[in-house]
């Protein structure tokens, strides 16, 4: 049965490989699989069911903002992407290229979307007139495509699944406003679904998106010490509507340029869930976003009465999402199933559960047991998925902290950098050249310029120089 | 103020230019704009919308059946669209070609997914080794490209949103029956919530999907007499998984191949939405699928207390979509907008309403009006909405049901195609030469053989040889 041998290979320890414990919980979970598309990966049912709670929680807090969805074509033509000088530099380079269709050579050739900033500027500069048709608030779901040279499942592919958002403001601060904003939507998504605490910042000029005034991000730390960025917001100022000319009639009848922001999230956040949350048994998964919160197991379920409680329980607890496992695998199996999946609990249930009038909880974080009498089954799983939610969320608090250091002097950021896995705070006089300098001593970038600022010293960690700003750096993703 | 002459210039009379009409109520119902790429629209909010709750209507039918949702890459490599010999003859001339990833040409070119058979297909030969991994039941919601010539917005475009549901089944038998089933939800989907009724079939060969065994079909019918083919569902039999090396162990350790069936519909079926509801003033909406249910709006709303009532309704009416139009436009010009944007029913409510505690109820399809008492507001809406729904499903189908014929002769036949709009029933002999002459001779298509057969006469309408068939015949979309 070459389907058994699936769990019996057992995975790769978390601390002798980290990147190959990752690569076998994508596959052993069944979140991914290999397609014969060079850098592109299947979306299995357990990973895409991660993204479609991801989806429905994010959607419903973009929409509760006033923003509606729509959808753009997945072509840019040439002439279209360059009208924005920087942005096109950003993106030519690692873009998939359409030069025929059908039999036909194309008069231009299109590019698949890296993302959709120009095509939104195009559709703005056609339906903003006045300063009644602003703001416009649109976002849409799609996938895009960026030709990279290395690829990892959800954290790097050829094409992933995102969602983009696209806004365009009558006044700068209405548009710095939205930008902030955004920002703050992703940092509680994620906090309180994902249960991953976020650095909120902004990016260096170095690290900014190719035409942004401003990128602000949110970054997150994953077990091994190193960096996520999780979600990024932009703000564009008037250039793009400059260059598209994006222009409404003030109230004044005056003629104004547009202010525009984009942000975005991607499967790459799915990415962020396995390396904060998961351990050597394989994914766990926050209560909140896990598409199945609850497995039912069945102990001796060929017993009289066993598999039919089970079901009776499934239908009592429908304010949740569960499911019964009553294959005819073996109940040690199952629990072993469970666990790579990172079900948040399991409950068990046997002959003498029953006549106890009890099932057996179990955590999948902690593996604690407790023992419920089944009068009061609902409140007891409820409180046992919200203690995990925030046990879950306290302890990637805690790694962080844990993992975040201050560096007073350059021989002390070197040395934080090299044997202390995590962020390093530290002072930058903001100049790009020590940036590039740290990053070429160490190989650690700029995560952030922390919107919560200490000053740790008076000087840039690199150059001596008066510092101007607190960064946190680290090795990224 | 440009934006004030959208609704004066009138739309085209549906029955001086009805696919002018058509256009017209598209953009000015603010469903569609174009965009710099040819062939390719994009979906606003108002049109999108309306798709996502198509899309939560199907998606939840489909995963009561089983289904589960997965995610694709959207290129496929020439090597592995060319594996099913009818598939590629079928698609080939139509699709989009990657050539150059970044700044490098391709190795093998890649095709822009047109249809996702051949990705399913390479997943299931890699994922389905015994009886025990089957059914395997995906769907996937994404966009696909298809190179046409001449495109209209929503009926066809170069790229399309849609679903595709790819299943792999033991047995042929289960096969059968899994195809049926998804035009059955189809059918009953379009009936039940967009007011559409279908007439369910089976497409003759010369009309089936390329690759498939069978294909089945439904069918609706358009105001102006044309027909859409607005669902398909497929068998596709052993033939992918013959060539695509797709095999399973039996029950008896023997091995066996697989059979598969592909389901989709797409945006295509808004276009059906408009063209069977919408009337002179522009769209109407079923409420069932009306993205805004209700539109409140205030009369007099200068005077003290009327928008405080208009947004106190809003906050009483959870249960419904509900917006309040409060813009500074005249409740006359509000109540063009909401006519043309199709919205079910208005309500209205001015100072005398609220003296006497009532407020008016109009409905979008017969501008029936309906004094409520405030008290009762609830259900009243809700009977008004149910009553309006279930009236525009019959009204499509007395429109349908008269604009539907029977032939006996080729030259009634001929007659009918060319002077009554609609379908014509008509024997046929199942030769595909007598399909072509009717197509050469009238320009009317096989639209399907439906499943309620009736025996119109003996012989074939075309060759006067035995017939074996009833087919509805028409021109088409």
């Amino acid at each position: 049965m070459a389907k058994d041998k699936k769990l019996v290979e057992a995975i790769t320890s978390m601390e002798t490989d980290f990147a190959q414990w990752y690569t076998d919980v994508v596959r052993k979970a069944e979140l991914i699989e290999y397609s014969s598309v060079r850098g592109c990966v299947i979306l299995r049912p357990n990973g895409y069911a991660i993204w479609e709670n991801i989806q429905k929680e994010l959607d419903r807090r973009f929409k509760e903002t006033g923003v509606e969805n729509v959808y753009m074509p997945m072509f840019i033509p040439e002439s279209l992407l360059q009208k924005e000088k920087d942005h096109v530099e950003g993106f030519a380079p690692e873009v998939a290229w359409v030069t025929h269709g059908g039999l036909e050579p194309l008069q231009e050739r299109l590019c698949v979307r890296p993302t959709s900033e120009t095509l939104f500027c195009d559709l703005y500069s056609n339906i903003v007139q006045s300063y009644r048709d602003l703001p416009k608030l649109y976002n849409q779901w799609c996938s895009v495509v960026r030709w990279e040279k290395t690829t990892r499942p959800f954290l790097r592919s050829m094409e992933f699944l995102w969602q983009e958002g696209h806004t365009c403001h009558a006044t700068a601060e209405e548009a710095e406003e939205r930008t902030v904003q955004m920002l703050d939507v992703y940092a509680d998504f994620c906090e309180q679904i994902l249960a991953i605490p976020m650095i909120k910042g902004r990016k260096t000029d170095k690290e900014k998106f190719a035409g942004a005034h401003s990128t602000y991000t949110i970054e997150a730390l994953m077990h091994d010490g190193k960096a996520l960025q999780s979600g990024t917001s932009h703000n564009f100022g008037d250039g793009f509507a400059q260059a598209f000319g994006i222009q409404y009639t003030d109230k004044q009848n005056k003629l104004q340029y547009a202010h525009q922001t984009s942000w975005g999230m991607s499967t790459r956040i799915i990415g962020a869930v396995i390396m904060v949350h998961g351990d050597e048994s394989g994914l766990v998964l926050p209560p909140r976003i896990a598409p199945v919160q609850v497995m039912i197991i069945p102990i001796a379920q060929h017993k009289e009465g066993v598999l039919d409680k089970a079901f009776e329980l499934k239908d009592r607890l429908s304010g949740f999402r569960v499911k019964v496992d009553d294959s005819d695998k073996s109940p040690g199996w199952k629990f072993s199933e469970q666990e790579m999946r990172g079900i948040p609990v399991r409950i068990e249930i046997g002959p003498k559960d029953i006549e106890a009038n009890q099932a057996v909880i179990v955590r999948r974080d902690t593996r604690e047991k407790t023992v419920v009498s089944l009068d009061e089954l609902e409140t007891k799983l409820a409180e046992i998925l919200d203690t995990m939610q925030s046990e879950m969320l306290e302890r990637a608090r805690t790694h962080r902290d844990t993992h975040t250091c201050e560096a007073k002097t350059y021989e002390e950021f070197k040395t934080a950098i090299k044997e202390k896995p995590g962020f390093v705070k530290a002072m930058w006089c903001g100049d790009r050249e020590c940036e590039e300098k740290i990053k070429e001593d160490t190989t650690a970038t700029s995560r952030c310029m922390p919107f919560e600022q200490e000053q740790i010293a008076d000087t840039c960690i690199c150059c001596g120089k008066p510092a101007k700003t607190m960064v946190y750096w680290g090795k990224a993703y």
